[in-house]
């Protein structure tokens, strides 16, 4: 091996909302070059990073590695029957990547949005990163897919931001919401009857913004209020704008 | 003009964190074929965002407008000294943009990370959105590259995520650094040792991250237990990795 020992094995590669227009100009190169691509999917589906990638390198089986959770959205998370299974996969997943790593494979784990913000391949990065040189590319999120399609500035002046996942209790998310300027909800799916209760117990109803696969195809956009209880899809989170300072 | 009217003739362009690298390919497709290329400078500077897109154009006088803040930090926000003058600024900013539209050239405005995150594009596109048709390109924001050159994943699990203006009165800010998972402090400046109090009040100077200049020359990322009180700069900012659930 003559490369330098700080060159990258393991790449966490953000590839943005999901339009490959908004992909980086180094998650390209990743893409084109890394020896492995693995990415995060459902038992026998695709995962949407990896129909993201196909606007850079269609289908490439030699390279490709499918990380499919043995369990998803069926389990609660807070129950044992969830973070027992999802834990040994994380540990099998990253022997797995590490097996190639030792080769002196470089591999890409691919994923939607930004590697560090509520990622799954953070799971694979502790277990790995003090182990192969790392390097982490950061990608346009997913709520800034979205305010950017809903034409909704999400910050002004010295608002006051904040980032909230919809599982939380509702008597939490209501006082969270009401004590913020702008906020995004995510992890909707079947809490959203529970999120737009503790909008309206904020005052915040009416300013709230329902947004479902931003810059993909079938994006919805909507006022919240215009959207039904039915449970919220994977790739769905709430915009409340802020009002800050206008100059 | 035989193009539908709603080919887009105003582009707000967020050119991501600083290296060219993390810009979107959308952005390198507009700021190759905007017929003008707007940004934002400190008199008689070149605009960081400026900086940035000359990865991809270099210099080109027949394009550049250079929008020049009449007053930048000299002045408190809260003084009229400040929001009456650039009130004016945004507004003749606009109508100048507004003329060349009116003419059918494009017109981009490059923007540092996101635009729609505390943008100044934000003061234009309420001006002007209205009036001509807009695309709003997302970028990877100054957090997002920060985080990940920090190696510090920001939000795990259920973690909440604040971000909060450095401006905030300190007891404001300790309280809501204490109310919150993760958090990422913005508008440091002269505010850095009120910030750092308030994390000490919240329990958090331990955990608090410095960086400035994020994936750009001159990159700084340290502790914030090891960094001086001397005023910081524009381009820098506080991480608070959240601690939530692991897998």
């Amino acid at each position: 091996m003559t490369e330098p020992a700080s060159r990258p094995l393991l790449f966490g590669v953000g590839l943005g909302p999901g339009d490959p227009a908004y992909m980086t100009v180094r998650a390209r190169e990743i893409l084109l070059s890394a020896d492995r691509l693995a990415h995060f999917c459902k038992r026998g589906r695709r995962g949407n990073a990896r129909s993201t990638a196909d606007a850079v390198i269609g289908p490439d089986p030699a390279r490709e590695i499918a990380m499919a959770y043995p369990v998803t959205t069926e389990v609660p998370v807070d129950e044992d029957g969830y973070s027992g299974p999802i834990a040994a996969f994380y540990d099998e997943t990253a022997e797995a990547l590490a097996a190639e790593m030792a080769q002196g494979r470089s591999v890409a784990v691919i994923c939607d949005g930004d590697p560090f913000l509520y990622g799954s391949f953070m799971h694979l990065w502790r277990r790995l990163a003090h182990r192969f040189p790392t390097e982490v590319v950061p990608g346009v999120t997913a709520m800034a897919g979205a305010w950017a399609q809903a034409g909704a500035p999400i910050s002004w002046g010295d608002d006051v931001m904040t980032v909230l996942p919809g599982t939380l209790p509702e008597a939490e998310l209501a006082r969270r919401l009401a004590d913020t300027d702008a906020a995004v909800v995510m992890k909707l799916g079947r809490n959203l009857p529970k999120v737009r209760r503790a909008l309206a117990l904020a005052g915040l109803a009416e300013r709230a913004i329902y947004v479902e696969r931003a810059t993909m195809a079938g994006q919805v956009v909507c006022r919240l209020a215009e959207r039904g209880d039915a449970e919220a899809p994977y790739f769905s989170l709430i915009l409340v704008p802020g009002e800050g300072r206008r100059l």
